[in-house]
């Protein structure tokens, strides 16, 4: 199986974590598409493509897996060609997991088995709850792995979502 | 030393990997970005970006150079944009390797230290060649690392070019 | 008079029918306008511009009305350059038909004649609701022309739209 | 069989009456898509797709030709969508008429039945040759369905044509 | 110092030219950008950029105010190119004065000096309360300068606003 | 007489000032229009918008004309659109100057009184003549106002065009 993963790692967080070594385990290898890559610096797509990258590098280094190929996509803003767009911007796979309705709708009526994700502890690992938290100045660390937390200080990810959050 | 190497790798062929490993040897890693992302399926640019990202994976794998990152990159037809863009989609980089006259000056204007390509063997080793070889049914698989020819056989990539090549 | 009739049509239903009818009537012919064409697959904009186009084409046909023209339209996102965009994109006109207030507005200064539509017992004949009822798996049925029910079975749109609803 | 034409029809000539008599003849219905909508006023393009939507409508209706639909379709600018492109925006089809190696190549890779237009008498059948004898002031007309030129000569489409050539 | 003001002014208000008066005092000049310059016609954007660059023009010439430069700036939806993109549109500048958080980190992270800026009579000076005014009927001239009042009256301002508003 | 002149304006030369300085005598006022705003560092279009606008504010201050407007003008690439587009990003106006076959032909189908510039010593007035000679390295600077070669010089234009210039 050569899987599909899409998702927009605002930022990358221990369910996603989960979620790729589950996949990482049974596929042959897995395409992580970080969605939405030309958005940064607004309150739900905070971090560049290129930040997300780099998070998504490191922490599967520091895991050991090594069988991902990691790409960035914009936005086409033409559901009706999402599917041809993803196809022809990542290396060929055989199975989609995603979590939005959208994405899940479109690659089924494509024709491609598609694995809809059960968010792993929801309250506690998403984007929106990990931007909450730093926006509020609460305990966001803990759910993210370490190497992202390193990155997020290093681009003053904590002072840049409370800026834009000030008056957003 | 941090690199960018900035391209099309239409296809990807044996100069683009002497370079690359080249470079790979002295940095402490390589980011290669593969520019024009959205074009594919044209005389200059027939490959799709997904394509010319596994030719490049699956060479750098067999050469077992491992300290880079490989992103795509799409146009964004406003120059003094350019290097924003490139910025904020890739991992952090602070030396260029660039051929094409645009991306030297552009780097160059916005401070960053540009190494100029040079092209080794050019009228061998340069994507014009190997895609004018496959459009005349000429010996272009000597130009390119196996796997690569792979991959352009895979997805009929030399049918595909005498097909646009009929009357294009 | 030639008319312009303008709306999304998402999808066609009795009271765009109705419209069509009186307009047709009394137009030496009708140009019927499908706006936001790039728009398909979500919650306001279920149906492509494609399954639009063919639920009009139907249901006029079966009604016997040949007096118009069908034409898709994409969105500008330049409301100063709209009426231009129209006038470039379909067969001449003199009366603009239309429900939105931004068109209406844009028509008026450009110096159009505008008739503004008064709904058909706009509880029952809106897109809105025909939408909301097909998510709900009420009687959506009753509400579109019999042609237009049965693409949207054709396509799976029930489906479509639930899927596209359930964590939208 | 539903058939799709594809072509810019830059103006529509009796070259492309004779393949659209043609094919309505074979087939259940013909979608005939003019491309490159945005385009107008240039020298490759001259008229807009408005101009040609009514051209073709005026045309067939002299003709008494009833089993077609008439779309215009947008430039994507990215071939490896442009076929999803395409379905999203006309009636469905199960074989493709067109002339130009590109469009042919692409629906040929998704997998559809394609026939690749002969041109019926090129030096004279060719919206090339029109465009060049109206600059020229050469006879024009008989190349071109009366109805096109009566609708040349209504928006002064030989003066425009001279105009942009002046010095274009 | 070479001020940059930010702002869309929809429309240039009292507040807008306190501002522009504060500044220009202290500055050898000041740049004035118009942003969202393609949009008009909208409850958020109604006036275009050409009625907001006459706007403006006409009430700094009133003030006998010379020292600044006036330049319309399309949004590029690339946050992480903005200000590559600001200044390449605009006379050069070392301090930024802005109120909106985005540009204000946007060019805090490029390493500019950003002023942000203090609302003057918020309840009263904003274009958000002009706007509601004009809307609602109530007194809005009080408080736009009298040359904005005279444009806003020229171009039907009103009444478009009132027409956009009523079922937007 | 409110005149508008249309011009790429890369770069302004002594031509460009003639013409200014005789419209600029004859009008109420003069709207110059910097068009395709979003092009800099290429051959045909070495200087940004930004460096543009600063030329021609110069050279005008320098010369004592005051009784203009100076505003920046993307490329919409949808010339039915065009005018609209320009009216809604301008000043108003009633007459337009241009040279480009394009623009006069639009504007004349959209009613507008059109003269057509005669260049003033074409084979030392152009843009394309002072662009050569930069590349060159011949004397270009006897063919623009002394504030634009400044200008030139200050943002290293020289350089910048014979960089680009070596292999583009």
């Amino acid at each position: 199986m050569r899987a599909l993963l899409l998702g927009r790692f605002q930022p990358f967080h221990k369910g996603h974590l989960k979620i790729v070594k589950d996949i990482a385990m049974d596929a042959e290898y897995l395409v992580i598409a970080i969605g939405s890559a030309q958005e940064s610096h607004s309150l739900e797509n905070p971090f560049t493509a290129g930040e997300r990258y780099t998070m998504i590098s490191k922490v599967l280094k520091a895991e050991g897996i090594e069988n991902y190929f990691l790409v960035t996509m914009e936005d086409l803003h033409r559901y009706a060609a999402w599917v041809s767009h993803v196809v022809s911007q990542t290396p060929t796979f055989d199975v989609v997991y995603a979590h939005n309705p959208l994405s899940i709708r479109l690659f089924t009526e494509a024709g491609y088995k598609v694995v809809e994700l059960e968010l792993y502890e929801p309250e506690k690992c998403s984007g929106t709850e990990v931007r909450r938290r730093i926006i509020a100045g609460e305990n966001w660390k803990e759910l993210v792995p370490k190497e992202v937390a390193e990155i997020i200080e290093e681009v003053n990810g904590v002072e840049r979502l409370q800026d834009l959050a000030e008056r957003g």
